[in-house]
C-alpha cells in the first residue's frame, strides 16, 4: 500500500499519516505502508485516481484559517473518492538546534513565514537578540539545520513541528512555542476505490450540497431535512460554485453513518432537493463519541415503519399494471 | 351487496349513499344493492364489521357543526374499516305539501327542531300564519303528511330534503328555504375489507394521529412531516383522547393516495413520530381537482434517491453480518 | 358582585365557582357574591353583556368529551369577554339517599341519563336489584329526594356530584361510584369588562385563531410563530367557522402571559399571519406551575434586543420625513 | 474627502471606487475626491478608524473564489465601520501594447501570474510565439509598458484591466480575452461614523453571526427567523471563529432595509438567539432590484399588530409597580 501525504516529510499532515497508521487494523500491515509526499493535494488526487498510490491524507479544516480550500475543492469534483478514516493535529511549534543550547547563545533563528507569525511574539521575547531568517518550509529549517556542518549550526536553531525536530534528529530547546495554543488542524484519509467503513457506532459522514439557486430558503429546507432525521452537523462550511455571484456550495459533516436508517433517510431527502449531492463518506469519530439518538430516530424506528406501510401498500387494489408499487 | 346508511330513508345520508351508487363502476352492478338504513353510525359499523353489510356511508364533515363526533370516533377505533370513496351534499331544504297549495292557504308546517332552526327566517316571513308542529325527523314529517288522508292533509307542509319530497310523492311549494345556503356535509363510504382503490391522480387520504404526549411541538413536528414531503393538508379537527385534560388525537385529511412516494415517506414519518397512526384509507377525491406536485415530491425524484442509496449502500465493508442492511 | 353559572345549583359548574370565589382575593369580598344559575352558557353571556351580572363561570374543555362548542363558541364570538382564572374539577359522583342505607336495601335509583352513563358498571354490580329512575338532571334527583316524604324515601337512592348530596343534605351511601375514574372538566370564570390579571409567573393565555384560507400550510406557520418564541402550547382545538367545509378556527391554550415579552411578540406575529386573532385573556394556572424559559426567550433578552435596535436605527440617515421610524 | 482602495492604481477596485463616485449625490462632491491606495484591506481599516481617510472601498465577494477573506475579517472584527453602498465590476482583461500592433508582430506579453492564469488558453492560441513574462502587477505591467522606451516597447504587451490600458494611454490590441467570461467581483464602500443610507426600497443589508455553540440545529434556527418575517438572504459564507474545530461563524447579506419593520424584527430575533450579531449596513442594491414582500410581511403589517398589542397590554390590571411594561 502506498500512502500519499501533503509533504514534504515531517509536515503535520505527515504526522497525521503516521497516526492513521499507527492504528490501522492488522490486515493492512501498516508497517510495509509506503508514504509517498506530494506538494499539492490536487497532484495527489491526480495519482491517487490514476492508480499511482492507494490512499491520501490531506489537511481539511483548521480550526484557525477554516476550510482548506485545495481539500474541499478536489473532494467536490469527484464521486470516486472517499473518505475512511479522520485525524486530529494539534499545531504545536517547537524551536530546536543541533545540539542543546542556552537560549542567549542563539544568533540566528529560521522558519517558514507562516509558522513564524505564531511564533513571533515568543522569539521576540525569548531569543530577542537573533535574527530571523526564512526557510521554504518548517521542514526546509530543521533539514537545512541537520545537514550543516558542526561550525556553521552553531548558535542557530529552527521552528519546527515537533516530528521535524526528531526525524532530522535536533535537540529540542523549547517546545510549545505558539503564541496561542490550541489551533487545530482535522485530517482525512481518502481512497479511491468507494469502499466504505463498516458503522461503529460513533461515525461521521461528509457531504457536499449545491442546493436549487432558484428557490430561496433551499439552504433551510436542507437543514430541516437533517433535524427531521435527528441528524446533527458537526461543520458547514460554503464554497462558491463560480458561475455566479452568491452561488455556493455547502460541505458538511453530519453525525452518524450511511448505515444509519436516518442518515440513509436524510440523504435520499437531500437527494430529491439538491441538483448535485457529493456523499464523500461515512468514517469512525476520531474523539470516538457516539451520537444520541431518539428513539423515533433509531434504526427500528424506521423499520417499523416501511414493514408497517408494506403492509398497507399490499392493500391497493391494482387496476392496471402501471400503477403498481 | 347490502349498504348501509345513516336513516331513515330520504336523509342527506340516504341521498349520498344514492349519489355514489349512481357512479358506482358496473362490476359491482349498483342496481342490485341493497341499501340498509340504521339509527346510528356505531350500530352500523358494528353489522359491518360483523358481516351483515358490506358498505356504509355516514357524514363526517359538516361546514357549519365541523367533524361529526360519531364517525370520526368509530373510524378512529378500529383499523378494520377503510374508507373508499367520499360524497359532498350540499344541506337544502323544501317546503312540501300533497299538493300544490298557494303559502297563504298553509295553517301548519312540520318538521324536525334541527331543521326548523334552519329555515326559522324564512317561515316567519313567508307563511306567518302558520303553526309549526315538531317530528321527530324531516323523513317522519313528509311520510307523516304522505300518508294523512287528503282532508286531513289539507293547509299542511312539511320542510323536508328534496329526496323526501321526491320519495313520499309530495309537491314542492318552495325551495331552497334555508335562512343560509352554502352549508355543505362530507360522507365517506367506508368497508370493511382494508380495500384500497388505485390511485386517480386525485385522491385524498385520510389519518388519525395520536401525538407523543411528552414532546412540546409534536404537532408542529407532524406538520413539517407533511410539509417536507410535499404533501397539502385539507382538514385537521381534535377529538380528545379520553386521559388527561388537553390530550387530543387529530383526524387529518391530506391530499394524494398512499400509492404517492410522497404521502408513503410523510406516512412513514409520522409512523415514527407517533404512538398511534391510524391509516383509514386513499380514495378519489369528489372534486377531482388533482395535486400540484413539485418536481422534488414526484414519484421519480423519491424513487431516483432510492436507487442512488442502493448503489452507496452496496459500497459498505460488511465487518459482520449484524451490520448489514 | 354577581356571578352567573351553567345551573341548576350544585352542578359541577357550581362547585367551580365555589372553588373560584374560596380563593379570590379579600378585596373582592367573596363573601358577598351573589350566585345565579343559567340554563346556557349563551344566555349567560347575553346577561353578562348587557351588565345584568359581573363575571360567568363554564365548562371549556373536558378530558373525555374535548371542548365544549357551547362555551367555545360564545367566547370566539366577541372580543368584550375576558377569561380572568381556570378552575379544574374532578368529575365523581355519590350514590345518596335520605338516610345511611345498606345497599341491598335499596329499590330504585334515580340519576340523569348522562350521569348514569358513567356509572352503569357500578350499579350492576352493587345494586343489582333497584331500578333505575331517570331524572331531568343529577341535581333535581338529588333534591327530589331530599323533598320526598319520609316514607316515600325509603329504599331510594339517588346519583349525583358531591356538592349536590352536600347542599340537600343527602347521607352518602358510596363515593367515587363512576366506572372511569380520572374524568377532569376546566372551568373558566370570564368578565365583560377586558380585565386582565397582573402575571404571576404561572400563567396560561387563551386564543382563537382564524388561519388565512388561501395559504397551504398556515396552521404550520402559526405553530412555529409560537416555538420560536418559546411559547408553549398546552391545548389546541378545532372549531368549523361555517363558510366551507374544511374551514376551521383553532382555539388555542399557551403557556405564559400576555406581559411575558415572548407571549407578546408570538401574538404580535400571529395577528401579522391570521384574519382573525381573539385574545381571550391571561390568567393564573390552577396548577401553578411556572413556565421554563430559555435564556433568549426571557424578557431581559428582548428587551435587550429592542435597544440594540433602538441604538442602530438612531444611526439612519433621514432623507425625507416619510421614511422615519 | 478622501477615499481608500485596494491598490495599485488602475485594479479593479480602483475601478468600483471610480464607479461608485460616478453615481454619487451632489452633495459629496466627488469630483474633489481625493483616492488613496493601500496595500491591503487591514491596513486601509486601520487608516479609516484613525481617521486619515473617510470611506473604503474593497472586494468582499468574488463569483470564482468567493468569499474575500481579508475583507470578512474586517469588517467582522469592529462595530464601527458600516457599508454604505455596493459595486460589481465585471472581471475582463485586455492585451494593450504602446501603439497600435498585429498580434503575429509580439514577442513578449507580461502581466501578474493570477490574471495570467485567465487567459492563458486565449494567449497559448492567439500569440503563440510570445514569451510569457512576469509582473508584480496588472498595473505594473501596463506602467511599465508605457514607461519604456520606444524601441524597448516594440513588440511588448501587456495583459491588464481596461482601466489599466486607458489610464497609462496604452493602445488595445484585444479585448475581453479571459477564457471564461462572467466572473463577477462585488465591493463595498465602508465608512467609519456608522451612517445608514436611507432606505430605497431596493436595499440590502449585511451581518456577520456568532452562533450559540452549545445548541445544535442554531443555523437552522437562525433562517427560520429570516423566513418567519419573510426575508430572503442572498448570500452566506462561513468564517472560521479560532477556537475550535468546527466552529464558524457566518457572513451574511439579506434582502431589505432596516428601516423595514420586517428586517428590524428578524434582527432582534437573532440578537435574542445569537451571542455575536454584527449589523454591517443597509444600503442600495447596485441591481436595484425591489423585494416582493408577502402583505403579511409588510410595514403596515408589523405596525397594526404593535398599535393591537399596545391596545392589549393597556387592559394589564398592574398589580404593583414591578410589573409594569
Amino acid at each position: 500500500m502506498r500512502y500519499g501525504f501533503l509533504g514534504p516529510e515531517t509536515t503535520f499532515t505527515h504526522q497525521a499519516l503516521l497516526q492513521a497508521l499507527a492504528v490501522m487494523p492488522e490486515e493492512f500491515d501498516a508497517t510495509a505502508a509506503e508514504m509517498v509526499p506530494f506538494s499539492s493535494v490536487a497532484t495527489a488526487a491526480a495519482d491517487l485516481l490514476a492508480g499511482d498510490i492507494d490512499a491520501l491524507m490531506a489537511p481539511i479544516e483548521n480550526s484557525v484559517e477554516g476550510g482548506v480550500s485545495g481539500t474541499l475543492d478536489v473532494l467536490a469534483a469527484t464521486d470516486s473518492i472517499t473518505i475512511v478514516s479522520e485525524q486530529t493535529v494539534q499545531i504545536t511549534f517547537v524551536l530546536a538546534a543541533r545540539e542543546d543550547t542556552a537560549l542567549d547563545q542563539l544568533t540566528s533563528v529560521s522558519s517558514h513565514p507562516h509558522a513564524q507569525a505564531q511564533v513571533q511574539g515568543w522569539l521576540r521575547e525569548q531569543v530577542p537578540g537573533a535574527q530571523i531568517a526564512a526557510a521554504s518550509s518548517t521542514a526546509a529549517a530543521a533539514r537545512d539545520l541537520a545537514a550543516a556542518e558542526a561550525g556553521e549550526a552553531r548558535g542557530r536553531a529552527a521552528v519546527c513541528s515537533p516530528l521535524a525536530a526528531e526525524h532530522f534528529g535536533l535537540a529540542v530547546l523549547a517546545e510549545g512555542i505558539e503564541d496561542y495554543e490550541g489551533a487545530t488542524t482535522r485530517f482525512v484519509l481518502v481512497t479511491r476505490e468507494g469502499r466504505i467503513p463498516a458503522r461503529t457506532g460513533a461515525d461521521k459522514s461528509t457531504l457536499v450540497l449545491q442546493l436549487p439557486h432558484d428557490r430561496s430558503g433551499a439552504l433551510l429546507e436542507a437543514l430541516e431535512i437533517l433535524t427531521s432525521n435527528g441528524v446533527n452537523m458537526s461543520r458547514i462550511e460554503s464554497r462558491p460554485i463560480g458561475d455566479f455571484l452568491g452561488r455556493y456550495s455547502f460541505s458538511l459533516d453530519i453525525e452518524g453513518h450511511i448505515e444509519d436508517r436516518r442518515v440513509a433517510a436524510a440523504l435520499r431527502a437531500l437527494h430529491r432537493l439538491c441538483p448535485v449531492v457529493h456523499y464523500l463518506g461515512s468514517y469512525p469519530r476520531i474523539d470516538g463519541r457516539r451520537a444520541e439518538v431518539r428513539e423515533d430516530f433509531a434504526d427500528h424506528a424506521y423499520d417499523d415503519a416501511r414493514e408497517w406501510m408494506q403492509r398497507l401498500t399490499e392493500m391497493i387494489t391494482p387496476t392496471d399494471p402501471s400503477t403498481e408499487i
